[in-house]
């Protein structure tokens, strides 16, 4: 996973015998795409096409749809662009630049001051940069912590807010297979989206987008992979990995059983109801599943100890150098001893964080009303998302015109406030805020109706009138976002200054030990900015069977046919009138042994020309142990084969425009 | 939810003009069944008939059922009784006499005594007198702890284990609404199945059985219910139903979201997956649902007030009272005492216990290890379950011939281990015990695949070799179980003397004073033992709704059209297809007003006659809430309707020897 500014050349021209020249690196740069809702995607022809997963464009797809019109079930297809449907709050990113602020970031930290000042300076210089920058460029700015805090780069992305969605395949084939399959190989999913950036109401034009190659990659065929994963923890220090297997992952997990039986029965209660919550559910069940993943790798003691292996023998190194030792020696115990204390407030923190944004509308009053009290403050004194060079992302989401359905608000409003209701007590004096004598249901009712929120147009009348407005309104949602902000505010302190900032400072100095005794040949932990990774098509073995790299359409069908009955794997109505017509030796879905995670889905598969070649969509069970190593032998990512999107596009859905748009004939 | 030896005959007479006879109550006494597996039912014909719900029945059914003959799913009906299914380890019990042995138990107890001491002697009184109790009647005894300690009464059954399986409808149409309708009204569910019990090679002469109403019964007509509610809590203490509220019902949802995500993950791999975890997953989303309500309940602020108020006024009067004071005055802090140990050692406890039960082998592995332990011991002095009153019915189950699925041990221990995992951190001693160095799912693997105890024979063997055999056993789960045993004996004991016996004393306690200030009109909490409750079928008014008392057969085929698609809601074959010959206006469910709670299920609905009108198999969801108060409002217990039961029976299945067997004609 590594970023675009810091290739392995070497690496690739000994292994692969390829060469990324300067051209090719800019090329794949400028035509990726991030989605700020999270994930990846790319600008696949001159007039602006984005093409991402359909689970990347869901949200979207849920925003557009309405009680008769289910995108999600039934799919989309603008055979005209003045169809294309307009999205209310989706920005998608694209990185035009990076520049290394190491030194000035690292500068504003006077020597030998306490962690919590460092961290504050720190925040502040990140904060100025992001503006000065902003304001000189117009670009989106910001500041990118790599290895942990021991490096800054600055990331200029250009920012495109008018997206219009193109085309959808349903659901159901999107994600065939279901929970069951997810995270599984073989696999038959067409999981891609299609949406149109727009500028000045026009398509965009694109100086670089990915041609699509014209016969897709064969096995042992070298690919790339650009795209934005969120999120690893390889270089996390040992006593951190006992935490997260040990408290962290337990408890994230926990959640999310709750939360999915709990969306299970919301949508069993009416058919309005799954379809509101559909994306939701999905979403929680594959968060749920990665995590599972992640656990079990922890779990696995022959992973810890070589995780403990190679950090002893880093700590042994340090320590045998006085001057090293003297410097970074108690690095990995300041590790340690602030996790010990994030551990002790963090649930806290999220149970509070999560009831004052339970719903959409709670989120947005919690907003507005940190909103009103920072806007005053220099932008470098503000908390973090309130910063000058956040503000446009912030309002685009503040000021969205999305669907807001008072059920679906009640629920997640009730299930957060009985979330903090359980895990505090009921006595706690935040939970006694926030049910104000009543029970969880009944108080989230209450807070729902009254709330005054649901037209942007009011939003913006409130952030317009300020503090005094914020101070004055009536909306019980707002009131009890001014209630428990104190607390939040003082939760927050103390996570940056006892918890980020020592983080921040300790594995700096593991950073800065690690390239001093190993060398700058390690990439970065991910962090939901553009990386490449690379690697053959290939099969792999699981419990001792062979899987072979492809699948095709035939396999569909059978698989289809093996699980008819349950539930995810019923065949659309579409694809079952086509079979005839269908070339059901296409390749549909195929795995590469390139490293990918959660944000890397929608990212293109390349090939060594630059051309599309395949979709990511998925890694698969062995792919997961990745927060925490990157496991070549059976660890695959999964992609859908450009042949088989063809295919499929033309044949299933009659969208010729598409296929000509994709292909360029 | 009154005991049988102490019905409220001036309240029922005051109320309703019933007086029931000692002849009434003796004959709906020894015509209730008690399932051992958890569950009530009823004798309804002179030979032996047993009627209970399918959901009572369910895991007999899928114990006799195999990969190719999926009783819960298709179905059973014996039309003959040489084909009735026998199960392996079904025992029913007829409660047949209640003495009261208080003041022995209590004789026993030296005054001034600790808590720990006075318990270790209640506890072996207790199993003296139910060993004499045994020997004396060849009856199965027990001696029942009501009122939390006030009372402690003998109860001696007839205990039946040669049981077969007669008629059971198929799952879809048992619980069809699934699990959005459970704990629902309206509903339309034939949530019953038929057993018969055997004595001595013939089918059990029943001296007492119910008879069949011939015209069912009508709205506002006083039904009596009876049966064995399992557990409720009204008498707890404020500050019990705190620790309740804020931690013990958290924690027991917490496990069950993870078990049913656990189970559909695993029911999704296969379909022989789905059938053989769908029992255990149709339990614990029931469980779940049920404690939710519970939660809900206590979690509404209205409920703990009214609790509060009566406790405050019972305390002020003992306080008021010198010599009442001093006896009892303490009491309400000695239960807090008493919760604050129990909820910082309940969950290791438990843990331990789930592990070394984590599958059925495993289970009997670690029954085996405590067995040959125990049996030297005189049977007064060894743990309860393995005094010499309960061996039969150990026993049964550690010899039972049931199925045992490689794949489903796997699964449970696995995730018993992993859960060990998760909630002790895998640096635990005894998680290091239970993994032995590996992954939970590898050590899981390692454990079933070298296990020795699928034959019952095996089992048979190693008991009677004794403590010798099992210290020499090779068999790994063996092996882990008595690696496990001090710990788990240490903290049993620790629960015993620092929680139970504290309670016990705490709550007589409380009981006395309010016998002594508000007299004993109060029944005891539930104890899985035999009550008398009773109400008018009556409907109820839901979120302002006014729900109607009976459903019909006709609102089953409505609301399975309403619903086309989703889970849970499919109309089998047999009831499409019979749905011309059906009376569509039968009444199909129906709510009465009795008292009921999850133990209830598969209790008989009588009415003054004490003739068969229904058969409850569920709560509505504001009876949940009955775990500490009786909602006479608008909870309800839901019947499915005598005149239905006929109806689907001859009309659906044809089973015409059932239905002359049920009515006597």
């Amino acid at each position: 996973m590594w970023p675009l500014n810091n290739l392995p050349v070497k690496a690739l021209k000994d292994r692969y015998g390829f060469v990324p020249t300067a051209q090719w690196a800019e090329h794949v740069q400028k035509s990726a795409v991030r989605f700020q809702t999270g994930g990846s995607g790319s600008i696949v022809s001159p007039d602006g096409l984005v093409m991402t997963n359909h689970h990347v464009g869901s949200d979207m797809l849920l925003k557009l749809s309405t009680t008769g019109h289910d995108l999600l079930k039934e799919g989309f297809w603008a055979d005209d662009r003045s169809k294309e449907l307009a999205c209310p709050d989706l920005e998608l990113n694209v990185l035009w630049e990076i520049q290394d602020v190491t030194p000035r970031v690292n500068a504003s930290v006077k020597e030998g001051v306490a962690a919590a000042e460092a961290g504050k300076a720190r925040r502040e210089t990140i904060a100025t940069i992001e503006k000065e920058s902003k304001d000189k460029t117009g670009m989106k700015a910001q500041v990118v912590t790599l290895y942990g805090g021991s490096k800054y780069h600055l990331y200029l992305y250009k920012a495109f807010t008018d997206i219009r969605l193109v085309f959808a395949p349903e659901e159901a084939i999107a994600f065939f297979g279901g929970d069951t399959d997810n995270f599984e190989f073989p696999r038959f999913d067409l999981d891609c989206c299609f949406f149109r950036i727009y500028e000045n109401g026009k398509p965009f034009k694109a100086e670089h987008y990915l041609k699509w190659s014209s016969g897709g990659a064969a096995e042992n065929e070298l690919t790339f992979v650009v795209g934005h994963p969120g999120r690893t923890e390889r270089l996390n220090t040992y006593d951190h990995l006992k935490v997260s297997r040990d408290v962290e992952l337990p408890r994230r997990l926990g959640e999310m059983w709750r939360t999915e039986i709990k969306a299970q029965t919301f949508a069993g209660r009416s058919a309005e109801n799954a379809r509101i919550v559909r994306d939701d559910l999905f979403g929680v069940a594959n968060g749920r599943k990665a995590i599972t993943g992640q656990l079990e790798g922890l779990q696995d003691p022959a992973l810890m100890a070589g995780k403990k292996a190679a950090e002893d023998a880093l700590r042994a190194a340090v320590n045998a150098d006085p001057a090293m030792k003297a410097k970074w020696g108690t690095a990995w115990d300041d590790v340690a001893a602030a996790k010990k204390i994030d551990i002790a407030t963090s649930e806290r923190r999220a149970l509070l964080g999560r009831a004052t944004g339970g719903s959409i509308l709670m989120g947005k009053a919690s907003t507005i009303v940190r909103l009103v009290a920072e806007l005053p403050k220099p932008s470098s004194e503000r908390l973090r998302e309130f910063g000058d060079a956040q503000l446009d992302s912030l309002y685009l989401n503040l000021y969205s015109a999305e669907p807001i359905y008072d059920s679906l608000e009640i629920y997640g409003l009730s299930q957060a406030l009985a979330r903090a209701a359980e895990r505090l007590g009921a006595d706690d004096p935040a939970v006694v805020t926030l049910l104000a004598g009543k029970s969880p249901a009944a108080r989230a009712a209450e807070l729902v109706k009254a709330g005054t929120l649901r037209d942007p147009a009011a939003r913006k009348a409130l952030v317009a009138g300020g503090a005094k407005a914020v101070a004055e309104s009536k909306d019980p949602m707002v009131r009890l976002a001014i209630a428990l902000d104190p607390e939040s505010r003082e939760l927050r302190k103390k996570f940056e200054d006892a918890v980020e900032s020592p983080l921040r400072e300790a594995y700096s100095k593991i950073g800065a030990a690690k390239f001093a005794i190993q060398g700058d040949s390690v990439y970065p932990d991910a962090t939901f900015t553009l990386r490449l990774s690379f690697g053959p098509i290939k099969g792999f073995v699981d419990a001792g069977e062979k899987v072979p790299a492809f699948t095709t359409f035939a396999g569909l069908y059978e698989r289809g046919a093996q699980r008819k009955g349950q539930e995810g794997f019923e065949i659309p109505q579409k694809w079952l009138d086509a079979k005839g017509k269908l070339d059901l030796k296409t390749p549909f879905n195929f795995v590469c042994t390139a490293d990918i995670i959660g944000g890397n889905s929608g990212s293109p598969i390349v090939n060594a020309r630059g051309e599309v070649v395949g979709l990511v969509f998925d890694g698969n069970i062995h792919s997961l142990v990745g927060n925490y190593v990157y496991n070549q032998e059976s660890g695959r990512a999964v992609g859908v084969d450009s042949r088989g999107l063809i295919e499929a596009i033309r044949t299933v859905y009659g969208a010729d425009a598409l296929v000509r748009e994709l292909t360029g004939k």
